[in-house]
Protein backbone atom coordinates (compact mmCIF):
# COMPACT_ATOMS: atom_id res chain seq x y z
CA UNK A 1 0.00 0.00 0.00
CA UNK A 2 1.19 3.60 -1.03
CA UNK A 3 1.90 6.01 1.87
CA UNK A 4 -0.13 9.39 1.98
CA UNK A 5 -0.11 12.42 4.29
CA UNK A 6 -2.28 13.13 6.62
CA UNK A 7 -3.22 16.59 7.19
CA UNK A 8 -5.31 18.83 10.27
CA UNK A 9 -6.97 21.08 8.50
CA UNK A 10 -7.24 24.62 10.49
CA UNK A 11 -10.27 27.09 10.62
CA UNK A 12 -10.30 29.69 8.36
CA UNK A 13 -9.14 33.28 9.69
CA UNK A 14 -10.74 34.96 6.15
CA UNK A 15 -13.15 36.86 6.42
CA UNK A 16 -13.95 37.03 2.84
CA UNK A 17 -14.03 33.48 1.47
CA UNK A 18 -15.61 34.53 -2.26
CA UNK A 19 -12.57 36.61 -2.58
CA UNK A 20 -9.82 33.95 -1.15
CA UNK A 21 -11.37 31.66 -3.51
CA UNK A 22 -10.95 33.82 -6.75
CA UNK A 23 -7.37 34.09 -5.93
CA UNK A 24 -6.80 30.69 -5.47
CA UNK A 25 -8.66 29.83 -8.85
CA UNK A 26 -6.84 32.52 -10.45
CA UNK A 27 -2.94 31.06 -8.67
CA UNK A 28 -3.97 27.22 -10.26
CA UNK A 29 -4.66 28.71 -13.40
CA UNK A 30 -1.60 30.63 -13.70
CA UNK A 31 -0.46 26.96 -12.87
CA UNK A 32 -1.73 25.07 -15.66
CA UNK A 33 -3.53 23.07 -12.71
CA UNK A 34 -7.54 22.17 -13.28
CA UNK A 35 -9.19 21.79 -9.66
CA UNK A 36 -12.18 19.89 -9.47
CA UNK A 37 -14.62 19.80 -5.94
CA UNK A 38 -16.46 16.70 -5.78
CA UNK A 39 -19.22 16.63 -3.80
CA UNK A 40 -21.98 14.76 -2.63
CA UNK A 41 -24.18 12.69 0.30
CA UNK A 42 -22.40 10.53 2.69
CA UNK A 43 -22.71 6.99 0.80
CA UNK A 44 -23.02 7.89 -2.91
CA UNK A 45 -19.91 6.20 -4.48
CA UNK A 46 -17.67 9.40 -4.51
CA UNK A 47 -14.56 7.59 -4.01
CA UNK A 48 -15.42 4.76 -5.92
CA UNK A 49 -15.98 6.85 -8.76
CA UNK A 50 -12.41 8.56 -8.39
CA UNK A 51 -11.22 5.39 -8.34
CA UNK A 52 -12.19 4.87 -11.52
CA UNK A 53 -11.34 8.25 -12.79
CA UNK A 54 -8.41 8.39 -12.29
CA UNK A 55 -7.72 4.48 -13.90
CA UNK A 56 -9.13 6.06 -17.40
CA UNK A 57 -6.87 9.57 -16.44
CA UNK A 58 -3.36 8.23 -15.01
CA UNK A 59 -2.00 7.74 -18.34
CA UNK A 60 -2.98 11.81 -19.49
CA UNK A 61 -2.55 13.50 -16.42
CA UNK A 62 -0.29 13.68 -13.86
CA UNK A 63 -3.47 13.65 -10.65
CA UNK A 64 -3.39 14.60 -7.08
CA UNK A 65 -6.04 13.76 -4.98
CA UNK A 66 -7.34 15.54 -1.31
CA UNK A 67 -9.91 13.18 0.82
CA UNK A 68 -11.89 15.32 2.85
CA UNK A 69 -12.72 13.73 6.00
CA UNK A 70 -13.84 14.55 9.98
CA UNK A 71 -11.36 12.32 10.77
CA UNK A 72 -11.15 8.80 9.21
CA UNK A 73 -8.30 7.95 6.58
CA UNK A 74 -10.04 5.02 4.51
CA UNK A 75 -10.77 6.89 1.94
CA UNK A 76 -7.12 7.87 1.07
CA UNK A 77 -5.71 4.33 1.50
CA UNK A 78 -8.50 3.38 -1.11
CA UNK A 79 -7.24 6.04 -3.45
CA UNK A 80 -3.87 5.87 -2.88
CA UNK A 81 -3.59 2.02 -4.56
CA UNK A 82 -4.18 3.68 -7.80
CA UNK A 83 -0.52 5.37 -7.88
CA UNK A 84 -2.05 8.75 -7.84
CA UNK A 85 -0.74 11.06 -5.38
CA UNK A 86 -3.34 11.97 -2.47
CA UNK A 87 -3.64 13.83 1.08
CA UNK A 88 -6.08 13.11 3.66
CA UNK A 89 -7.34 16.19 5.19
CA UNK A 90 -8.68 15.95 8.62
CA UNK A 91 -11.50 18.60 9.05
CA UNK A 92 -12.20 18.14 12.95
CA UNK A 93 -15.86 18.40 12.95
CA UNK A 94 -16.03 20.83 10.46
CA UNK A 95 -18.63 20.00 7.80
CA UNK A 96 -16.75 21.44 5.00
CA UNK A 97 -14.16 22.93 3.35
CA UNK A 98 -13.58 26.84 2.18
CA UNK A 99 -11.20 28.14 -0.33
CA UNK A 100 -8.18 29.29 2.55
CA UNK A 101 -8.84 25.57 3.87
CA UNK A 102 -8.53 23.70 0.19
CA UNK A 103 -5.26 26.33 -0.08
CA UNK A 104 -3.85 24.51 3.49
CA UNK A 105 -4.44 20.60 1.14
CA UNK A 106 -2.96 22.06 -2.07
CA UNK A 107 0.31 22.94 -0.02
CA UNK A 108 0.18 19.90 2.34
CA UNK A 109 -0.45 17.72 -1.13
CA UNK A 110 2.25 19.76 -2.93
CA UNK A 111 1.15 20.56 -6.52
CA UNK A 112 4.25 20.13 -8.71
CA UNK A 113 3.89 18.87 -11.57
CA UNK A 114 0.49 18.20 -11.23
CA UNK A 115 -1.99 19.36 -14.26
CA UNK A 116 -5.55 17.73 -12.45
CA UNK A 117 -5.97 17.46 -8.69
CA UNK A 118 -9.79 16.43 -7.54
CA UNK A 119 -10.85 17.69 -3.82
CA UNK A 120 -13.21 15.05 -2.33
CA UNK A 121 -15.63 16.82 -0.19
CA UNK A 122 -17.11 15.75 3.74
CA UNK A 123 -20.29 13.60 2.22
CA UNK A 124 -22.73 16.41 3.03
CA UNK A 125 -25.25 17.93 -0.02
CA UNK A 126 -25.76 21.40 2.57
CA UNK A 127 -22.89 23.07 3.71
CA UNK A 128 -20.21 22.47 1.46
CA UNK A 129 -22.39 23.82 -1.40
CA UNK A 130 -22.74 27.44 0.09
CA UNK A 131 -18.36 27.66 0.37
CA UNK A 132 -16.21 28.42 -3.11
CA UNK A 133 -13.25 26.34 -2.64
CA UNK A 134 -11.41 27.85 -5.43
CA UNK A 135 -11.63 24.96 -7.66
CA UNK A 136 -12.03 25.07 -11.27
CA UNK A 137 -15.38 23.64 -11.26
CA UNK A 138 -18.01 21.82 -8.86
CA UNK A 139 -18.97 18.05 -9.63
CA UNK A 140 -21.72 16.30 -7.54
CA UNK A 141 -22.95 12.77 -7.33
CA UNK A 142 -26.32 11.95 -6.99
CA UNK A 143 -26.69 7.68 -6.26
CA UNK A 144 -30.01 6.44 -7.12
CA UNK A 145 -30.89 4.99 -3.88
CA UNK A 146 -31.33 8.54 -2.62
CA UNK A 147 -34.37 9.51 -4.39
CA UNK A 148 -35.10 11.47 -7.71
CA UNK A 149 -36.62 14.66 -5.41
CA UNK A 150 -33.17 15.21 -4.25
CA UNK A 151 -33.34 18.33 -6.08
CA UNK A 152 -36.20 19.90 -4.51
CA UNK A 153 -34.44 19.16 -1.27
CA UNK A 154 -31.14 20.13 -1.79
CA UNK A 155 -31.63 23.08 -4.68
CA UNK A 156 -28.41 25.05 -3.48
CA UNK A 157 -25.88 22.04 -4.32
CA UNK A 158 -27.79 21.02 -7.53
CA UNK A 159 -27.81 24.64 -8.18
CA UNK A 160 -23.82 25.35 -7.65
CA UNK A 161 -22.70 22.25 -9.72
CA UNK A 162 -21.30 22.17 -13.30
CA UNK A 163 -22.40 18.46 -13.21
CA UNK A 164 -24.49 16.17 -11.76
CA UNK A 165 -23.30 12.09 -11.74
CA UNK A 166 -26.37 10.00 -11.05
CA UNK A 167 -24.23 7.17 -9.73
CA UNK A 168 -25.58 3.34 -9.26
CA UNK A 169 -27.61 4.03 -12.06
CA UNK A 170 -27.71 0.07 -11.87
CA UNK A 171 -29.82 -0.19 -9.19
CA UNK A 172 -32.11 1.94 -10.89
CA UNK A 173 -35.04 -0.43 -11.27
CA UNK A 174 -34.84 -2.02 -7.60
CA UNK A 175 -35.49 1.54 -5.95
CA UNK A 176 -37.96 2.88 -8.75
CA UNK A 177 -35.67 5.71 -9.56
CA UNK A 178 -37.09 8.18 -12.12
CA UNK A 179 -34.03 9.31 -13.93
CA UNK A 180 -35.76 11.72 -16.55
CA UNK A 181 -37.76 13.91 -13.57
CA UNK A 182 -34.56 13.81 -12.01
CA UNK A 183 -33.23 15.20 -14.88
CA UNK A 184 -35.80 17.89 -15.20
CA UNK A 185 -35.86 18.58 -11.30
CA UNK A 186 -31.95 19.40 -11.58
CA UNK A 187 -32.29 20.86 -15.04
CA UNK A 188 -34.91 23.46 -13.97
CA UNK A 189 -32.31 24.95 -10.99
CA UNK A 190 -29.56 24.66 -13.35
CA UNK A 191 -30.32 24.86 -17.08
CA UNK A 192 -26.45 24.81 -18.04
CA UNK A 193 -26.19 21.59 -15.81
CA UNK A 194 -24.23 18.23 -17.36
CA UNK A 195 -26.35 15.63 -16.49
CA UNK A 196 -24.83 11.64 -16.72
CA UNK A 197 -26.12 8.54 -15.35
CA UNK A 198 -23.25 6.18 -14.73
CA UNK A 199 -22.65 3.50 -12.78
CA UNK A 200 -18.95 3.52 -10.96
CA UNK A 201 -19.59 -0.33 -9.89
CA UNK A 202 -20.24 -1.84 -13.46
CA UNK A 203 -18.39 0.81 -15.57
CA UNK A 204 -21.59 2.46 -17.33
CA UNK A 205 -21.70 6.13 -18.58
CA UNK A 206 -17.91 6.68 -17.31
CA UNK A 207 -17.09 7.36 -20.69
CA UNK A 208 -19.00 10.24 -20.92
CA UNK A 209 -17.84 11.03 -17.16
CA UNK A 210 -13.98 11.03 -18.20
CA UNK A 211 -14.63 12.67 -21.63
CA UNK A 212 -15.91 15.89 -19.97
CA UNK A 213 -13.30 15.90 -17.07
CA UNK A 214 -10.89 15.07 -19.80
CA UNK A 215 -12.02 17.88 -22.41
CA UNK A 216 -12.50 21.17 -19.23
CA UNK A 217 -9.05 19.70 -17.72
CA UNK A 218 -7.49 20.59 -20.91
CA UNK A 219 -9.52 23.42 -21.71
CA UNK A 220 -8.65 24.99 -18.59
CA UNK A 221 -4.94 24.80 -19.84
CA UNK A 222 -5.13 26.69 -22.61
CA UNK B 1 -54.67 15.51 1.13
CA UNK B 2 -54.85 17.39 4.50
CA UNK B 3 -53.83 20.26 5.31
CA UNK B 4 -50.36 21.19 6.99
CA UNK B 5 -48.75 24.51 7.77
CA UNK B 6 -45.51 25.86 6.75
CA UNK B 7 -42.91 27.68 9.31
CA UNK B 8 -40.29 29.60 8.61
CA UNK B 9 -37.56 28.66 10.85
CA UNK B 10 -35.54 32.03 12.43
CA UNK B 11 -32.34 31.50 13.46
CA UNK B 12 -31.57 31.29 17.32
CA UNK B 13 -30.39 34.08 19.37
CA UNK B 14 -29.24 31.70 22.42
CA UNK B 15 -26.09 31.29 23.25
CA UNK B 16 -26.27 28.25 25.42
CA UNK B 17 -27.84 25.30 23.30
CA UNK B 18 -26.96 22.86 26.01
CA UNK B 19 -28.91 24.71 28.27
CA UNK B 20 -31.98 25.70 26.37
CA UNK B 21 -32.06 22.21 25.53
CA UNK B 22 -31.94 20.82 28.75
CA UNK B 23 -35.14 23.23 29.73
CA UNK B 24 -36.93 22.15 26.48
CA UNK B 25 -36.43 18.72 27.31
CA UNK B 26 -37.79 19.06 30.87
CA UNK B 27 -41.01 21.36 29.50
CA UNK B 28 -41.86 18.46 27.55
CA UNK B 29 -41.37 15.54 30.33
CA UNK B 30 -43.69 17.77 32.42
CA UNK B 31 -46.23 17.77 29.78
CA UNK B 32 -45.64 13.71 28.97
CA UNK B 33 -44.08 14.45 25.25
CA UNK B 34 -42.11 12.34 23.89
CA UNK B 35 -39.95 14.25 21.37
CA UNK B 36 -37.43 11.74 19.16
CA UNK B 37 -34.89 13.43 16.88
CA UNK B 38 -34.74 11.40 13.77
CA UNK B 39 -31.57 12.08 12.15
CA UNK B 40 -29.83 10.72 8.85
CA UNK B 41 -28.33 11.36 5.47
CA UNK B 42 -30.48 12.35 2.47
CA UNK B 43 -32.30 9.80 1.12
CA UNK B 44 -32.05 6.90 3.77
CA UNK B 45 -35.54 6.69 4.02
CA UNK B 46 -36.42 8.75 6.72
CA UNK B 47 -39.75 9.92 5.59
CA UNK B 48 -40.67 6.37 4.31
CA UNK B 49 -39.85 5.15 7.70
CA UNK B 50 -41.25 7.55 9.95
CA UNK B 51 -44.79 6.86 7.51
CA UNK B 52 -44.51 2.78 8.72
CA UNK B 53 -44.02 4.08 11.80
CA UNK B 54 -46.90 6.37 12.38
CA UNK B 55 -48.96 3.37 10.69
CA UNK B 56 -48.09 1.03 13.47
CA UNK B 57 -48.70 3.67 16.51
CA UNK B 58 -51.08 6.04 15.62
CA UNK B 59 -53.63 3.59 17.44
CA UNK B 60 -51.53 3.82 20.60
CA UNK B 61 -50.55 7.84 20.67
CA UNK B 62 -51.43 11.23 18.91
CA UNK B 63 -48.40 11.64 16.84
CA UNK B 64 -47.28 14.80 15.58
CA UNK B 65 -44.25 15.16 13.41
CA UNK B 66 -42.01 18.35 12.62
CA UNK B 67 -40.50 17.82 8.99
CA UNK B 68 -37.37 19.72 8.72
CA UNK B 69 -36.25 20.79 5.49
CA UNK B 70 -34.05 23.83 3.66
CA UNK B 71 -36.86 24.68 1.38
CA UNK B 72 -39.14 21.83 0.24
CA UNK B 73 -42.63 20.53 1.71
CA UNK B 74 -42.33 16.98 -0.41
CA UNK B 75 -41.93 15.27 3.24
CA UNK B 76 -44.75 17.22 4.80
CA UNK B 77 -46.88 16.21 1.75
CA UNK B 78 -46.19 12.24 2.55
CA UNK B 79 -46.73 12.38 6.20
CA UNK B 80 -49.73 14.82 6.33
CA UNK B 81 -51.31 11.38 4.32
CA UNK B 82 -51.41 9.34 7.43
CA UNK B 83 -53.27 11.69 9.45
CA UNK B 84 -50.78 12.50 11.49
CA UNK B 85 -50.67 16.10 12.71
CA UNK B 86 -47.51 17.88 10.94
CA UNK B 87 -45.76 20.92 10.07
CA UNK B 88 -42.81 21.63 7.68
CA UNK B 89 -39.99 23.77 9.03
CA UNK B 90 -37.83 25.68 6.65
CA UNK B 91 -34.73 26.56 7.89
CA UNK B 92 -33.77 28.66 4.64
CA UNK B 93 -30.58 26.96 4.30
CA UNK B 94 -28.99 26.11 7.82
CA UNK B 95 -28.24 22.28 8.03
CA UNK B 96 -29.19 21.61 11.29
CA UNK B 97 -32.18 22.22 13.76
CA UNK B 98 -30.92 23.46 17.46
CA UNK B 99 -33.34 23.52 21.00
CA UNK B 100 -34.69 27.07 20.22
CA UNK B 101 -35.47 26.44 16.41
CA UNK B 102 -37.28 23.11 17.70
CA UNK B 103 -38.66 25.11 20.15
CA UNK B 104 -40.70 26.94 17.29
CA UNK B 105 -41.18 24.63 15.70
CA UNK B 106 -43.27 23.03 18.34
CA UNK B 107 -45.14 26.23 18.70
CA UNK B 108 -46.14 26.28 15.32
CA UNK B 109 -47.14 22.87 15.04
CA UNK B 110 -49.27 23.12 18.69
CA UNK B 111 -48.18 20.08 20.78
CA UNK B 112 -51.86 20.36 22.96
CA UNK B 113 -52.72 16.89 23.22
CA UNK B 114 -49.58 14.81 21.66
CA UNK B 115 -47.71 12.39 23.21
CA UNK B 116 -45.10 11.28 20.78
CA UNK B 117 -43.53 13.98 18.53
CA UNK B 118 -40.61 12.89 16.01
CA UNK B 119 -38.53 15.50 14.19
CA UNK B 120 -37.22 14.71 11.16
CA UNK B 121 -34.08 17.03 11.16
CA UNK B 122 -32.41 18.34 8.05
CA UNK B 123 -30.54 15.38 5.68
CA UNK B 124 -27.07 15.81 7.07
CA UNK B 125 -24.51 13.12 9.01
CA UNK B 126 -22.45 16.29 10.16
CA UNK B 127 -24.36 19.72 11.93
CA UNK B 128 -27.09 17.96 13.07
CA UNK B 129 -25.09 15.73 15.53
CA UNK B 130 -23.80 18.79 17.18
CA UNK B 131 -26.79 20.38 18.79
CA UNK B 132 -29.21 19.03 21.97
CA UNK B 133 -32.43 19.95 19.97
CA UNK B 134 -33.65 19.18 23.49
CA UNK B 135 -35.64 15.31 22.42
CA UNK B 136 -35.81 12.75 24.98
CA UNK B 137 -34.09 10.51 22.83
CA UNK B 138 -31.95 10.82 19.05
CA UNK B 139 -32.43 8.23 16.12
CA UNK B 140 -30.72 7.70 13.24
CA UNK B 141 -31.08 5.68 10.28
CA UNK B 142 -28.17 4.68 8.11
CA UNK B 143 -29.07 2.67 4.77
CA UNK B 144 -27.24 -0.24 2.67
CA UNK B 145 -26.44 2.04 -0.24
CA UNK B 146 -24.61 4.73 2.00
CA UNK B 147 -21.55 1.57 3.33
CA UNK B 148 -20.89 -0.08 6.28
CA UNK B 149 -17.94 1.98 6.82
CA UNK B 150 -19.95 5.31 7.82
CA UNK B 151 -19.60 4.52 11.52
CA UNK B 152 -16.21 5.37 10.50
CA UNK B 153 -16.70 8.66 8.96
CA UNK B 154 -19.20 9.93 10.70
CA UNK B 155 -18.30 9.20 14.77
CA UNK B 156 -20.51 11.88 16.12
CA UNK B 157 -23.82 10.99 15.02
CA UNK B 158 -23.12 7.14 15.81
CA UNK B 159 -21.77 8.81 19.18
CA UNK B 160 -25.07 10.72 20.18
CA UNK B 161 -27.60 8.39 19.20
CA UNK B 162 -29.80 6.07 21.06
CA UNK B 163 -30.68 3.84 18.20
CA UNK B 164 -29.28 3.50 15.00
CA UNK B 165 -32.28 1.87 12.01
CA UNK B 166 -30.35 -0.26 9.28
CA UNK B 167 -32.25 0.73 6.36
CA UNK B 168 -32.78 -0.97 3.01
CA UNK B 169 -31.70 -4.24 4.62
CA UNK B 170 -32.91 -5.61 1.87
CA UNK B 171 -30.41 -4.83 -0.29
CA UNK B 172 -27.73 -5.70 1.31
CA UNK B 173 -26.84 -8.04 -0.94
CA UNK B 174 -26.79 -6.08 -3.91
CA UNK B 175 -24.57 -3.65 -2.68
CA UNK B 176 -22.16 -5.93 -0.49
CA UNK B 177 -22.96 -4.41 2.75
CA UNK B 178 -21.31 -6.43 6.51
CA UNK B 179 -24.21 -5.58 8.81
CA UNK B 180 -21.79 -7.29 11.34
CA UNK B 181 -19.16 -5.04 10.73
CA UNK B 182 -21.26 -2.16 10.37
CA UNK B 183 -23.03 -3.11 14.04
CA UNK B 184 -19.25 -3.78 15.50
CA UNK B 185 -18.37 -0.04 14.33
CA UNK B 186 -21.32 1.36 15.80
CA UNK B 187 -21.12 -0.51 18.65
CA UNK B 188 -17.14 0.77 18.97
CA UNK B 189 -18.40 4.47 19.30
CA UNK B 190 -21.59 3.93 21.29
CA UNK B 191 -21.92 0.57 23.05
CA UNK B 192 -25.47 1.58 24.81
CA UNK B 193 -26.80 1.32 20.72
CA UNK B 194 -29.65 -0.02 19.80
CA UNK B 195 -29.08 -1.35 16.41
CA UNK B 196 -32.28 -2.85 14.59
CA UNK B 197 -31.79 -3.60 11.20
CA UNK B 198 -34.85 -2.43 8.90
CA UNK B 199 -36.76 -2.20 5.63
CA UNK B 200 -39.06 0.56 5.54
CA UNK B 201 -40.60 -0.74 1.97
CA UNK B 202 -41.02 -4.39 3.14
CA UNK B 203 -41.56 -3.95 6.84
CA UNK B 204 -38.82 -6.29 7.52
CA UNK B 205 -37.34 -5.61 11.63
CA UNK B 206 -40.10 -2.49 11.75
CA UNK B 207 -41.60 -4.51 14.61
CA UNK B 208 -38.30 -4.25 16.82
CA UNK B 209 -38.17 -0.67 16.16
CA UNK B 210 -41.76 0.17 17.03
CA UNK B 211 -41.09 -1.78 20.06
CA UNK B 212 -38.43 0.48 21.18
CA UNK B 213 -40.07 3.92 20.28
CA UNK B 214 -43.43 2.57 22.00
CA UNK B 215 -41.18 1.38 24.87
CA UNK B 216 -39.80 4.59 25.38
CA UNK B 217 -42.66 6.84 24.71
CA UNK B 218 -44.53 4.78 27.79
CA UNK B 219 -40.98 5.24 29.75
CA UNK B 220 -40.93 8.73 29.06
CA UNK B 221 -44.42 9.42 30.58
CA UNK B 222 -44.29 7.71 33.94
Amino acid sequence: MKEFKILEIKKSVFENNDERAEQLRQELKTKHIFLLNLMSSPGSGKTTTLKRTIEALKDEFHIGVMEADIDSDVDAKTISETGAKVIQLHTGGMCHLDAEMTSQGLKGLDTEGLDLIILENVGNLVCPAEFDTGSAKNAMILSVPEGDDKPLKYPLMFTICDVLLINKIDAAAFFDFDLEACTQRAKALNPNMQVIPISAKTGEGMEAWVDWLRDETKTWKV
